[in-house]
């Protein structure tokens, strides 16, 4: 097995949690442990905020329908004016779009970046892959929203792409070296 | 590190499986840490079916398509009676929709509580953020295929959101006070 | 508990890295959880060439956007020849569908297949489960491309079904016997 792989091994594979207080008191954790731990909280802090920016596109939607009083569903133009309300709308189907856009890259980055995290990544470079995606998919979703001029959602989504081929890729590496 | 996030370091940076082997005959595991795996399985539980009703979903869709010759595709609709039924219909739409929504919440979902079980919660607290979560995501399928008064289906999907900000504050929590 | 929870318990609540340092010396890792790690870097492999497949979908998506002057934006089409060209297309119609069936199916295996390669099932089984599900996409989404004459792509799709209820009843099942 690979020494990268070793890692992952002991995520998946953890001891009972009575090994951790027996030991607790006769080492310290290992610095080198510890780094890889940094990396996931990392990890968590950048997925964590854009999963929040999803919601909020979400909401940001409901909020444009209700502005320019374009329903999805009947019952919904019903409650607020009539059934000519069901219909769509340009500014609607913009947040639809980005909100499926983000479902599209953000989604799998949680997988990819949990996973990654635990490959004993160099931690400048991990922050590198998380940071790099963060920026890309917040001028993503900004470009989208405030209709920025092509193409700098285009490149934001590109540039966004980038870190997450580089952990498949990387993922892909450590298990074929198995 | 805050107590709350040593239990996710844990997690982790677990170690090898013959640490288990050899600690396993000499102590109990601790009730502690047992609660926070029944906070996970909890978790499994529920998350588990909602996994399950998005799938319910993709086959009620399915199945409307038949019962309503409205397909997405020339070559589904040759098969089923010719070209014109190559065409949109509200029922699919309605099920597209609901279906849509699911993968919009249930899946960040799964992430969110993943994590968040591993950060120490108190079970009755976690137990009621998943369970909240999920009668709010039942009710939001049952209101959106047959059609339910609005705002059944929003109110349903809001109360839905609140365990999912919730958890994804407490993980943001957790991760500043590093 | 059930003896394969034990496993998922032990996933839970890993002890801190020294315990690795410490004991790495004295005892080989057990080939039976060794197995497990198998299954997961199994699962590792399929789950993470599916989510460049996916992202392959998107690549194609734009190219036929481009080939086919058909844009979702009218801030896209007006840098690639104006307004005319903010429009749908059938074939791009057609590589959004394959990309939003992608999300339906593949975003929740990468949950499932995790949290079933850590209830301890038999290698090959779990092996079955992974390409079963694997060729499946692959042949959903090649089908859908290409537009292979139907049912092919449905049956891929049922196929590709079958081992993610599976898994996911099986989750259920552990956590059931609780």
């Amino acid at each position: 097995m690979s020494s990268d792989l070793r890692n992952l091994n002991s995520f998946m594979t953890g001891s009972p949690p009575f090994g951790q207080a027996l030991e607790g008191d006769k080492a310290p954790a290992s610095a080198h442990k510890m780094m890889d731990n940094e990396v996931f909280v990392n990890f968590l802090l950048y997925s964590t905020i854009l999963v929040i920016k999803m919601y909020l596109v979400a909401v940001i939607t409901g909020q444009v329908r209700l502005r320019k009083k374009a329903f999805a569903n009947p019952e919904d133009a019903l409650k607020h004016g009539g059934l000519q309300f069901c219909r769509t709308d340009p500014d609607v189907e913009r947040c639809r779009r980005a909100h499926g856009n983000d479902l599209e890259n953000i989604l799998p980055f949680l997988f990819l970046g949990s996973i990654y995290s635990f490959l004993n990544p160099d931690p400048f470079i991990a922050w590198l892959h998380f940071f790099i995606f963060f920026v890309g998919r917040i001028i993503h979703t900004v470009a989208y929203l405030v209709k920025l001029k092509a193409p700098i959602r285009s490149v934001a989504y590109t540039v966004a792409q980038v870190p997450c081929v580089s952990m498949a890729l990387q993922i892909l590496w450590e298990v074929v070296k198995l």
